[in-house]
């Protein structure tokens, strides 16, 4: 893609994610991979005030801005997993209220039904805290390496795994374009609610049988799939 | 009706579903039935993106689609559903938050006032889990017959209980018309809604008096309505 | 007031209910009195399909329609009210989530705060539930009985008490004007909100001072009132 | 600024809190200063129906209204926080639902993640009761009094902490700008709600780690803030 073009899809995915109210004020930021660079939202800015000419041009090796206005201060730990997992296309950071909230209470979101088996294959993880170094140290690269290890450590590929909860912060998402992670954003947001809703009416509720979460998982993922019309 | 009709109602009512907020994404379908053939939304589609003629059209019998894109995924589930009660005309599936966490939590749905006793005739009741034979079967088919049994078993009619759970999925309506259905739908999301407020406020509330759950029910449906116009 | 203008009035009120999110399908109603007639919502029907000439005018005292269509089926309610406070110009009866849910709870809504406070001269309460011979007879005029019973066993006003929970059913509201009925029942939706959240904050929370609900309802009501413009 | 400037930047913030759902009915009051002047929001007043020569201005040292119509009962209370801290330029009071939930709760908000710790550097205050005699007495500057008598004894700096509850009444929020004000009015809301959603899903929710507190205020706030295109 040219320059122009991924400009104007990052624009346009930022402000996808206001219209459908998964942040507020200037929180919030999405970004998209080509090749070697990455399109992010500017630091500290109100969406509907800026130009596709804006929105941050950041080389993933070096970290150097080559053009737009400063990036998004969280732009480190956007470039830690595009390094990280080459696969994905996309990513976004939302403080979203269930996802959040899910969040700061540090707590993994258990899968209890079927909305939430057919995007993740298992439960949506939370981070562990970050130590006093790596808070006082690079700390939006450090937010990007808890990420990593914390798929890693769970042996969660980033596509059957498209969003995790940083711990007493927020959901990140991503996809294998821009337009999935906007999707993923939308669809924890959704899941993370479902599950705090089902936990109000029944502390005690269960889990989703595996079988079935597996059966969902799989109609919409992988060789099996049979949803949608592409096949 | 023609096909065109039919094929109009059902754009029209799948769309209704989105404007009222019942599902994201592409989740959910409404189908309504003429004669011996159903009309679905297709499988995998957000419905803004396509035309009438794109609606599927299935035999009840065969489940052979003859016109139309690939129908949606649940379609088996619900061709089940109109071969077992003659009397509905059109079903509809949704993701909508508040039904769908109390499938999650996999508890029916207690009457506790006089907005649910004016169109469940009893509890919304969830369905058993499938079992594992189920899942790995014909699972959207075993999905259908789980609900038709659980209505069986409770020796509930279809009109009089407009709407089930199914466990760690989400809710099933349906009605003597797709507008039915759709209504039937939005009355189920906001029972749900206001049961999950009531236990939340008072979780040893009592359900609705027997009494007054059976007045306020044959206000609206039966010999002796006078709810409305129409008498 | 002519026959014209209190049709008109009842309509735009009708409506307003609507699109303040208090009502959905074809529940709740909304009646104002004219000398000795009573304009209120037709039964059964979606209010954005009818005309002035379709509101109902009732006469309070032998309950026959005079003009427009079959009046709401809770009408013998808003006429028992009217019949027994004659300072109510205004009768507005919605199933709204929060309000029903507390009436569904069985729970008067406590007093937390200074909000509460401005409108309701005490907690806002929740009537008895009815009786065998009650359901079973007259229903909708047992309805009003058990709310004028409540309010002057409590030795409240119904201008100190502008609305109340209707046990295992829903609020109704009044006030000097439909405008004001209107408002009030906008007011007990946000006030049962509110309460319901300050539980669930903290199932141990206080109710407000006595002293403090006294000084903020009286600057709005009587002859100390400082709020506003036209004292 | 000129007098003019100032009833339009008032009566626009007035305009904001209502389009941004944080009042209801004629609740809420927005008010800026300008040198001895303060602008405020008139009495009982729906904002939409007044015009600019309407908002009140009135003297600090004074009190009195110098134009405009009567004044806010409440603007004794914004009168009191502008002599006590020069530093601040907007005063926004909202009854917006969570954060009055929370004062009517009389529990401070806890800091349970970084969307809080970006605005306040401590939790969010609540006041303490107000006493008999400062509820008969001038019930509004005592209101104010007890803002900063609560800030003092916390030793904080209004801009530092820029909200408060008032117990068992609502947020008071503010900002160096009347912009600020209004933004923190919306934060405090939105802060409110997550917290409240935190505890329901994890009742033993644990506080921030107080070095990723102090990181995230110190991104937006104070010499090293690197948030933003300003620096």
């Amino acid at each position: 893609m040219i320059s122009k073009d991924c400009q104007n899809k990052c624009l346009k995915n930022n402000i996808k994610i206001v219209q459908k109210k998964l942040v507020i004020d200037t929180f919030g930021n999405v970004s998209l991979r080509n090749h070697s660079k990455v399109f992010i939202k500017p630091s500290g800015i109100n969406i509907h005030d800026i130009m596709e000419e804006d929105i941050s041009k950041v080389d993933i090796y070096s970290g150097q801005t080559t053009s737009g206005k400063k990036p998004s201060s969280d732009t480190p730990t956007h470039l830690e997993l595009y390094r990280a997992f080459p696969e994905i296309g996309g990513i976004v950071h939302t403080h979203s209220l269930y996802a959040t909230a899910w969040a700061q209470a540090a707590i993994p979101i258990p899968c209890y039904g079927t909305t939430h088996a057919d995007y993740w294959q298992k439960e949506v993880p939370v981070t562990r805290q970050l130590k006093e170094e790596e808070i006082n140290g690079d700390y939006e690269i450090e937010t990007g390496k808890v990420i990593v290890e914390t798929l890693k450590s769970l042996r969660l590929s980033p596509l059957d795994c498209p969003g995790i909860l940083v711990s007493h912060h927020g959901p990140f998402t991503w996809g294998a374009s821009i337009e999935d992670a906007v999707k993923n954003a939308e669809l924890l947001e959704y899941v993370a609610r479902l599950a705090m809703i089902t936990k109000q009416i029944n502390h005690e509720a269960n889990e989703i049988d595996p079988l079935l979460h597996q059966r969902h998982f799989s109609r919409k993922h992988g060789p099996n799939a049979y949803y949608g019309q592409t096949k």
